[in-house]
């Protein structure tokens, strides 16, 4: 068995109950295969201003730095959404973390669970047989460029900027990743518009020299947007910038049915940090109704990506997909075909996975 | 009847062939309407380089701003992208007509042709009733700030910023057209992140106050990637920035079943700018396989709102739903139901729509 040290980062909204199931299938995990994982707990975000003032407080950043890997919830608060003048803000909170430890990668697989099909509002014959694997660039671009307003406020502008540096390390993960899997890399951009997608698209061209045996596409991010609804299968690995990748990702969770469904990892210079793509979705926050398998399949993300423990990450992928074979849905995840008593709340979703690693 | 001189831009590509179709119908309405319709050419894009250097020749801008509307077909060139150090490229031709013309607001209406419910990747459940009009903005953003590349051509950047007055002159025109509809504006940004956005986000609040009767929307732009393909019904007027909108149209053109019948108009300060969505699809050009109705469609939308010349823009939309109630298709959107000898090429389909216009 492993000793590991996990920080768990509640964080908003949602946050809380649905990282509760993620943090119970990790120590079952512990427990079934001898690891040894110790937790400690953080706030961030809103939570983080509330308590301290800040959305990052220095107490959280110290502890991500001394763990091995992160899992968090989600961010954001409504009452900054509406208040666009807001100094201080819930997602500051997750840029900083993101920057401070160097988590320029982010991975957000996009899996199909066959009994999901019919949950999207694509076709299932669009959606069969398609898995992507996005490489989205975290630490860069408009995200982290310059802001500025000017004094009489009536102009406002935030820089989109790449270093070769930052694109070559990025792209180096897909690439090595494209070989471990279908050998296809899409790389997305908008060269024929912006000076750093062309950096972008050179970089990642000169790369590509480096691993023949993969096959490169580039192609404009509002092409891969069409692309991504019209014909999904057609990608595996997809490369892409900060901003282009929050948009696609986002829009690729409607091929997994769900928002709810999908987990990302966001590895780079030291610890990883586990979350749902999802947000806080403080319209349904506390209520018991969030469906709490992203935040499991996070878990499963970081045994597998920090950890190596590639049969404890299987074991949850497969308790899931029994779950849902045998009908269990959230409500974000039924369908017509569902019997109306196993739809169930965050709770009885997340004893019902356990149930199932069990078996 | 009216008189009004219109200038053609073929442009790159399939450009020449589908405009050839959007030409052959403005000239059937103005002979059925009794309408003196007089035209020139000119060159832009890939077209435009090879002959003069410029992907916006002077002639060429002259004439547009001599001319009452411009109708025009796609620009691009494989060529360049490929090679992402080109000084010169087509799109520099778009984009200097676009901000010389004032052309601030570009229209992209999402219709629904009942009959291509089936063409569409979406479940046809999901699809039905959807009925969208895109403002995007179009001469500001990071399409136009300052773009930049060091000295050791290792970093790269572009300058994405708004002035309140480019917005303001938007948002007036989208929530105008929202009292026209059905009285409900959905704003798209990224104000949790960007500080362009939250200008944006203030001007839109502002403004909405003075339209009380509409029903006035924030959502960050990833959300409304995914939102989009989930539910597109939602949506009724969407006001977005210049790559949001980009990046937005490009993906709801599945709902309409293909890039191939969607028209866009570009207006603001003088000549309105009609033209397909569409690129300029080299892979296909010059085989007559093109669809020619987003260039039909795109004068639909110059004879009503260049000309307002409605009953006439009604009879093109009438006849394009007969020709597809009778089952003719090009490839694009042609499905299994589609009878093998109703698949047209381009000139077909063109000729077909105007034997359906004069019944
Ligand atoms: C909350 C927000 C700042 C964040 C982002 O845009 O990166 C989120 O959308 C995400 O994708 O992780
Ligand atoms: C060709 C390109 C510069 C253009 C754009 O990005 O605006 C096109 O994609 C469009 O949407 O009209």
């Amino acid at each position: 068995g492993i000793k590991k040290h996990i920080l768990v980062i509640p964080g908003d909204g949602i946050g809380p109950e649905v990282t509760t199931w993620g943090k119970a299938v990790l120590e079952h995990i512990a427990q079934a295969y001898g690891h040894e994982f110790t937790y400690d707990e953080a706030l961030m975000g809103h939570a983080g201003i509330e308590a301290t003032g800040s959305p990052l407080p220095d107490e959280t950043l110290e502890k991500a730095k001394a763990s091995d890997a992160i899992l968090f919830g989600a961010i954001g608060h409504i009452k900054y959404d509406d208040d666009p003048s807001a100094k201080v803000r819930p997602e500051q909170g997750l840029l900083k973390i993101r920057k401070e430890l160097g988590l320029y990668a982010n991975l957000r697989p996009i899996m199909l669970f066959d009994e999901l099909l019919d949950a999207s509002s694509l076709k299932p014959a669009v959606l069969q047989g398609t898995d992507i694997l996005f490489f989205r660039e975290l630490t860069g671009d408009v995200y982290f460029g310059e802001k500025n307003r000017s004094e009489d406020r009536n102009t406002a502008s935030d820089l989109m900027i790449y270093h070769r540096y930052e694109v070559e390390r990025i792209a180096h993960k897909a690439f090595e990743a494209a070989r471990l899997r279908s050998k296809r890399l899409c790389s997305v951009d908008k060269a024929n518009v912006l000076e750093s997608s062309r950096l972008w698209r050179e970089v990642v061209q000169e790369l590509a020299k480096q691993y023949p045996d993969v096959e490169t596409e580039h192609m404009f991010i509002d092409n891969a947007a069409m692309q991504l609804v019209k014909n999904p299968k057609k990608f595996d690995v997809v490369l892409t910038a900060n901003l282009f990748g929050d948009i696609l990702t986002d829009e690729a969770s409607q091929i997994a049915g769900s928002m709810g469904m999908l987990a990302s990892a966001s590895i780079g210079d030291g610890t990883g940090f586990f979350e749902p793509i999802h947000g806080s979705a403080h319209d349904i926050a506390g209520q018991n109704k969030a469906n709490p398998l992203a935040s499991i399949l996070s878990v499963a993300l970081m045994l597998e990506i920090s950890f190596g423990l590639k049969e404890e990450a299987k074991s949850i992928t497969t308790a899931i997909d029994k779950v849902l074979k045998a009908g269990y849905r959230t409500g974000d995840i039924a369908d017509t075909h569902t019997e109306a008593d196993k739809v169930l709340g965050t709770e009885a979703m997340g004893k019902m996975v356990l149930q199932f690693l069990a078996t």
